[in-house]
């Protein structure tokens, strides 16, 4: 009897033990599933017939159907840019509480890994955006990113100075802390803390929203996936920034140095087990639903 | 030589003593260009050849090509409203300043009016809301709308609980003031004012944004233009609710009604002059690009 | 053996059967412990020897050196402005949930009570306010409020538009949903819902905060609480509104008339268990320091 | 006939070519006053009998009875901070815009310096923050700040945990891009960009705001300018951050350091030439009152 995916790569977090642990216990699962199981050269060897990879986690999911990441959100788009670039999907496992993008929890490993082998999940694409950084016209760095694309200066005192173009059109002038591109997936991670919107997962849409912008009508706006949004540092007080995609730097920026960001070709796909329902993350993540503060008066 | 429009209709704000004027203007203008016009039954009756409509407004765009609102963008959401009814585009005078649906200004007319009877124009599709108000399965009410859909609680000191579903699906439970459901085009409007994102006109996506709300993590949501949003008043404090499409009351609900809202399957079409861009709109309307605040200290 | 109060009037919630239940264990263990104790009359008549009032409860606090409100934060405030036109402090009891006002919790009733009846208890000052609607000069209507005084309009679809004067000196023009003066207690009530600041209780200072204003800049501004606040309704749209205090209407208001709000001359006193923390409180109602949010990703 | 302030210090931005026209034409005119003038070494050097100082700007003051200011906002807090110290009062010239300190613009000079000579000003007192980095008990690094003291992350992609503890009392934990507190006299620059509310410059209290919260209710709290604030960097991720006062770099902090915000007991003397009106600088600076978003609709 064969599975749904038979080769299956594991990606997780070394330094969090709780996500070793849940990674012995999902091989061990999987290994008797009848799946071939492959796991990081970055995670512990396990026991014997998972094979440990010595290839680098960017190429490990190239011999997989099927990427498992075990650990938090972050370890989820880390495991979800490699697989994406090989056309794998992806399967989350958390450690402990739910994630928006990790969503077995650990005492669901087994229904929920046997679910998916059993053909039973829920598949969907998400939007990975492609930054580059352009100087005098030519590609200096770039990178993938799922939930988001940021800019701030270095200098951390000083505000950024900076020009949106949007397919060509120029949009605005900004100053503040910086700016984020975020994907639908990102919108409920770094670009809600600025006071972005949430942005349905399939939606084909990006937020561009300013942190901590001088002006206060300088509001975030959602744009269209299929846009190009450019953005240009302007030439005030010799600045600096720092671009980095879903946390990780992708380069430096300096006056004049144009950031390009595109909705990338390829997508993520990520797997979900049955029953998962994103506005029941969303409650659960954002306490929605739960209200403490004390309700106006009635009559008493 | 035919004109890009052979047959406008004029409407706009009878009480407006300068739209009145505007008016005046623009028949005339019309008129020597040789174009058929015909000017709502609510204003002052124009000089021939311009004849006087006695239809109602709401019958008015049937007989025209172009509907020409002259005033503000209540005026232009109005015109709007009955000339996409019968398939008519829109073209927006201004009274004086520069509006985000009206976008001819009086000291344009001429030049404004002139290209765009030369065919030298803009056309854009904006989207249109559906409203209906469901008690036990049947309509109550129902009402169109561009700009957005709001539901207000009508004891003004009193919380609105509701709760929402999308597509069949439960999102959340809320409290607060009340709820919005805003077009691309109301979100610089209303929705703007209760922290909603700006999105770009074009896009085919709805922004549900609480109003007031009791809970600080329930923030808008911006989701896909083909969804179907249901709002149910819940059973506490003998709620009676306000709907209102653009500003207009389309009807009361009560606890246990649902108001479906979804996108018309029509389309407001709006012609603007040549060089018409909407990021200019914005950077205009909202100040954008001028701040008065102080520059964070450099160095002295 | 004397306590350290000895004359209990009790307030609570007739409509509310945990409130009504919580009273009568409340009623019992005051009872037991030698303490006269008279319940309002909106309460169901208790066991003697506790006497049932047959006054209002505007004048029920006259007869006793503390009052009991169980209930929510709504009957704590109805509570406390009718204790503090006698200078009576207040002390609540939850039915449930801690309240920001109402802090002892069902289960603590006996050893909150006995504490505060041996004279271990910690006592605060909250301001009051006192608002008046002025036409020609004259007061229409006036009332107190423990959170908040709130002008809102009657028509929910259109915009109240009002201009603020402070100490006499004009401060803005405001367009928008209505007006909140709130108090440092109210600060963490409706005030919240619409951006405003938390203030700590003790400060002498108000917030004043536009609802859902049209204006990006228009901000909640904190001013002392020495000062006297006017807020006049302009002329435009035939102008109706509500103004309520605490969530109980005051009177209605239009066109050219003028609600002048200033911090009572009076204050009320706040009874609370010995280990009360206000940024506990604050951490528990407001979620704080609990974040199902994902963390930024760290590297895996 | 003597003037209210017999010797007068100047500092400018000597980089600002408009601010050094400006100093010129000020010299002059308080040359012609008979007043002894005193020109910051970082200027150029001007005509006599203006004397050119060879002192730092720090040990400038001490010899004047008044600081004039000529720059921006900037210019005036670094004027600021170093009259302060020596309890001399500072005045403000703008080189062009109104600024939220330095009120006299340059068409005004001769008026507005004729009427501060004359007596006929208005002189108030602002409040200084006194920040102290301490390591194991030891003061690292301390500095004072007019309008705010913030700490951010110098790795700008990570986020910042810190607690903050107010009066000795544990407040909360915080997750984000940092921390500011800001005097009244600073909620109106960065702190207003972090949504914080505006303080009247007078009030006793300051404001806790949080930059771009992980949190959704972790929002900016006003508490007393008496109290003292300590922030803890938490050990999370080997955080190294930057603390500045006014924007100029306090020091850094790393795990384990606090960051104590006290009032300093010395104040800020402003002087303001007569007619001036906080209200009136807030409406001008912050677009108030103008406002270029659509009316909601009104019945056409």
């Amino acid at each position: 009897m064969s599975t749904a995916f038979e080769n299956i790569a594991i990606m997780g977090n070394p330094a969090d033990a709780a996500a070793v642990e849940t990674v012995a216990i999902a091989v061990d699962y999987l290994n008797k599933s009848g799946v071939q199981v492959i796991v990081s050269e970055q995670l512990p060897a396990p026991q014997p017939p998972a094979s440990h990879a010595t290839t680098e986690d960017t190429a490990l999911p190239k011999a997989a159907d099927l990427v498992i990441s075990v650990g938090g959100d972050g370890t989820m788009l880390y495991a979800a840019r490699n697989a994406s670039a090989h056309g794998v999907p992806v399967l989350g496992i958390n450690r402990g509480r739910l994630g928006f993008l990790a969503d077995i929890r650990p005492e669901e490993i087994e229904t929920g890994i046997a679910a998916v082998l059993d053909g039973d999940y829920l598949s969907e694409s998400r939007m990975l955006l492609q930054a580059e950084i352009l100087r005098d016209g030519a590609t200096l760095h770039s990178g993938v990113a799922i939930n988001d694309v940021v800019i701030k200066r270095r200098e951390t005192a000083r505000m950024l100075d900076y020009r949106t173009v949007v397919d060509g059109v120029f949009m605005n002038t900004h100053a503040g802390d910086g700016f984020i591109a975020s994907t639908p997936t990102g919108s409920t991670a770094y670009a809600l803390s600025v006071g972005g919107p949430i942005l349905e997962p399939s939606l084909d849409a990006l937020v561009l929203a300013p942190i901590c912008p001088h002006t206060l009508a300088d509001r975030p706006i959602v744009i269209s996936g299929r846009s190009t949004t450019e953005v240009e540092i302007l030439n005030n007080h010799d600045t600096d920034a720092d671009v980095s995609g879903d946390g990780e730097l992708i380069g430096h920026m300096r006056t004049g140095d144009i950031l390009r960001i595109v909705a990338a070709e390829r997508k993520v796909e990520l797997i979900h087990p049955p029953g998962y329902n994103y506005y029941s993350v969303l409650r659960s993540k954002l306490y929605w639903g739960r209200d403490r503060r004390a309700p106006q008066p009635e009559q008493d």
